[in-house]
């Protein structure tokens, strides 16, 4: 499909999507979280032609969301690891994920948690919060533009 | 590009994609939070080709995202509202936004923020956090697979 380029959009939520609004994109960024970092461990996890995994681990790394290192093995491979940048998506992908834990299974239907190593709990929902704490629903917020553009 | 379902999938975050990993469809949902409810606003609103748009939308109607409506001002539109599985994306949409600002914007490039309409002061930074309510790095959490899987 043809693409606009929403590198110059002036909303956050376009230049974020812009980046890595692909199925395989975000689906690369969560294997990479859990530890994943060779081409061919990629390719298992999510079935994808070389070819569109090639050209989204490119486009990753050249948006700084990857990068890439040598073996951590001494092996001759090269691994994708998340940069500073591709860790700050892992509210994204949690937000994501609960969703899908939400509203894609059926009553008693098992599925994976993310849970804290240290005590083996399932992390918090996540939550949109005032600045003084309180939980906020979408109609309670509003998006403010810079006055530039008002 | 030929797509796998991932309905079946047993990673949550996967289904959530299967759903609306899609530019396009993000973006349908962004608008839709910040209040467009017609074809026509969604299509000024995005630049994007009717024929997109319509299987987009058709696709988020159908998974239950969006609903139809009549016209909430007695005209023959119909118009898209967020369901409340849709409206459950919130966290999803803020968190992206904040990705986007922190990471797309040139130091003093000026971006709309979302606010809370009660005090006009920005929403807090989304963060993963334990279930007593430590704030957890990637790194310190886990995807603990059901035992079926294992």
């Amino acid at each position: 499909m043809q693409r606009t380029s929403l590198t110059k959009n002036p909303c956050p939520v376009a230049r974020a999507l812009d980046s890595i609004g692909d199925w395989w994109s975000l689906l690369i960024i969560r294997d990479a979280f859990d530890g994943v970092r060779r081409f061919g461990d990629f390719q298992r996890s999510l079935g994808v032609a070389k070819n569109i995994l090639t050209a989204r681990l490119r486009r990753l790394v050249a948006d700084g969301i990857l990068a890439l290192e040598a073996s951590s093995d001494g092996t001759p491979y090269q691994e994708y690891v998340l940069t500073a940048k591709g860790e700050d998506l892992f509210p994204v992908i949690v937000a994501l994920r609960q969703w899908g834990e939400a509203h894609f299974y059926r009553k008693n239907e098992r599925h994976s948690v993310l849970v804290d190593r240290h005590d083996n709990k399932r992390v918090q929902k996540i939550q949109v919060l005032s600045s003084n704490g309180k939980l906020l629903s979408p109609s309670e917020t509003l998006v403010k533009k810079p006055s530039a553009l008002e």
